[in-house]
């Protein structure tokens, strides 16, 4: 395992130490979990309370909290910004040798630039190109045509279709599909006929796309995830979406075909979104939203109902449905009261 | 890139050519985006005010829009209809040839008709049957004693579990699991008993199933996917459901254990349903809906409430908890004001 | 195709017998399914009135629902626990061998216990363990130093990711993703920065995961799926999650990261809940309920609201928007209408 001393990470973060600096650090930790040879971080003011009792080696902190404290710190302006980059020192995640494994199957016609690796059940078709030391996991598909930019990596069974293009740094997680068809089809002749979907997905630079989600391609022109977005798990992106840069969409959404999402906007979990809409900068949707209209002015938005004992639940429910009909009465009965005041004033 | 003369396609479509029939088209766009060597569309009386501008070689279009166009022009009745059906021609996923990749791995007591096509890694089990010209593309599980009828196709890293059977032409994309475990234990000695599930699943004839898509293999009977039913990506259909022919599902959809879905209904994405259900024929959802009871009725049927700003919406959802408060205070008031009325008439 | 009397079935079962125990059953079915060589069983009293008809050669049922049936009947006081019981004998997935298949790649450093089974185009990395007995279908990955327990059972193409650990008799269903990286991101520099995941999903003895549900790794701390879980498809879990035992999670539910779950929870299809929340034990959620906020009582909790026609329903959601200003003339009204009630004492 290696380590490193305390020293070493101070110089490495800019931060001022305080303490022990031979401490030797491993690993990272909570508050909560973190032994005498980790380092753990305080970002959140409601975790302050653990800190007293915290076995981390040393704690990365602001100023103003290292002022409580006795332990070995690493004190900074933004200790959260800088535990982000310290996890990459921790990190596991193997990093492959620059090899063609023997048992990937990668077309004689297929363009790999220096330092790709190809691992074990990978197939890469005809005419496709990898950028420079871009990683292809075991069980990857990569279809005729498709680019792949440098320092991408594709984890394992990941598929990509025919002519798709993924810019530079993208990382593509599991089960992820990208560039299958959209859904078209026209109803005639008493079925649903399919509509060839000759667009394509086109993934810009800094794309992470979380395990098992699937974005088709275009039906005519492209499907495009532009730079710096971030996606999350399960996420269903139909035909035709495009997707403004450094938009962050939390797992289980689902977005219909040709709708277009302005840049830096954050969908919780759940949020479905109608197609054919747009949806504007910097638009917030907190979790299971469902937007059926564009939305122009930058803000958070909701739908839903708070959730509720199912009894209590229920009778709510039957009342939704005479909510019209409660409406009526309701005026209804001011123009009565109205009545009344007028005629014993 | 292959290429066809404005006359070809005239002739091919039965279209009434107006305009240069030597106008070479080799691919499709938007009115927006075409070029000079593509042919556009318009289908939808929403994108009229683009023709006038379009850059497109020519455009499909009916009789009455072409009126006012001076450019190349196919006139037909139904334009929507016929450039679904010319996008095949611009299709460029490929075509595999019948050969049987040397690094499959095809069990020698599967049965391949005439025609077939096995990609590389692609695993087919012991009994498997695959009819005429069907496609398993790379990475393709297809379990033991499976069957599979002619012009198939299995797109990259799908599976299909044993015994299940797919009609002619069925198309399964990327990431779909057909006939895993449905979710079936029951509860005994202070833990889930599984039961093992021993039906399977059914597919009829031209059913389109979207990437990452799951159906579970049936309880005892089988789960039954009818003819010419659409999926899209994302769905999760449950042990013992069964979809009526022509059915369209919306992607993130679930359908739970045991419902029954007649034909020609459409679900919007996100769609829930209960199980032990039956919704009828010609039923649609809009997004999102939640149905907890059985529809006998053909038409369209909502759940969930409108989008609202976050903070709007947090009032309504606080006032809806009170809901079944508020009619009793409503029905009070009726009755006290009907009493002050007869008092002071 | 294996069969069994009657007689060996009543031994086996504990059941009395009642009739032919010379009878053949080499399958079972549904009452209304079943034929003259198959077992069908009576376990909710709904399906009473199907009995009468039923062409099944015996039927399992309970003393009383006995009484009025005159078939070949195997008598238990609990016939739906025995019927779980029994479909393990007709279950026909198959069983492979404990071999390691030629075309699967396994690194020389991983350790496979005696009777492990590999399948074609499963790729095991450098130091995974494999327990004994333990079946790994094809197209699997397993990555570096996973550690699988006994009796396990990783179905067709799905993934597992570097340092994850399952327990004993883990059941991975096909397209499952396991500790692929959590969503953690922070934003600086006008972009998204990746936080290294670098926990991992820690799954105990006897959990079953549903095909296509992705499990992501640990931000720090691990995500921890106790034993006995039972997840069906295409449930997102999130970083650092916790699910207590035997918790049953349905399909399509979204559990946002760092979220606590207790243990014997049921969830519905298509629940979600918010991140850093917690759930006690014994909470049963509806189908498509939002969570936002911990659950400190066990209990039933909903939301969403009853389905309606589109049109009832559109008339329902304007209102809604307005309830606030409504719950407020209510108010006022009250108020007129005692001070009415006043002045005509």
């Amino acid at each position: 395992m290696k380590s490193w001393t305390l020293s070493e990470l101070a110089d490495r973060t800019g931060a001022q130490l305080r303490g022990d600096g031979a401490c030797r650090i491993d690993g990272l930790g909570t508050l909560k979990s973190a032994g005498p040879h980790q380092l753990s971080f305080l970002a959140n003011p409601l975790y302050r309370s653990a800190l007293a009792a915290t076995g981390a080696g040393a704690v990365l902190l602001n100023a103003e909290d290292a002022e409580g404290f006795d332990g070995n710190a690493l004190i900074v302006a933004n200790p959260y910004a800088i535990y982000a980059g310290l996890t990459h020192l921790f990190d596991r995640t193997p990093r492959p040798e620059a090899v063609i494994h023997p048992q990937s199957v990668v077309h004689p016609e297929a363009v790999l630039a220096p330092g790709v690796s190809v691992a074990a059940c990978a197939v890469i078709e005809a005419g496709a190109t990898i950028g420079a030391g871009s990683v292809i996991e075991a069980g990857v598909f990569v279809g005729a045509r498709v680019r792949i930019g440098a320092g991408c990596r594709l984890r394992a069974n990941s598929t990509i279709h025919h002519d798709c293009v993924l810019g530079d740094r993208v990382l593509i997680h599991s089960g992820v599909v990208i560039g299958d068809d959209g859904f078209g089809f026209v109803p005639a002749g008493g079925r649903w006929n399919k509509i060839a979907q000759i667009g394509r997905v086109v993934i810009h630079d800094d794309v992470d796309i979380g395990s098992g989600t699937c974005i088709d391609r275009g039906a005519l022109d492209d499907t495009v995830i532009h730079q710096g977005v971030i996606i999350d798990n399960l996420v269903h992106i139909a035909h035709n979406v495009e997707i403004g840069p450094h938009t962050a969409i939390a797992g289980c959404c689902g977005i219909s075909g040709s709708t277009k999402i302005g840049a830096w906007c954050v969908f919780a979990g759940g949020v479905g979104l109608a197609g054919h809409i747009e949806i504007c900068d910097k638009v917030r949707l907190t979790g299971m939203t469902m937007v059926t209209k564009s939305i122009t002015k930058p803000g958070s938005y909701s739908s839903g109902t708070a959730f509720d004992s199912t009894e209590n639940w229920r009778k709510s429910a039957v009342r939704l449905k005479k909510l019209d009909d409660m409406a009526r009465r309701l005026r209804e009965l001011e123009g009565l009261v109205q009545q009344l005041t007028s005629k014993t004033d």
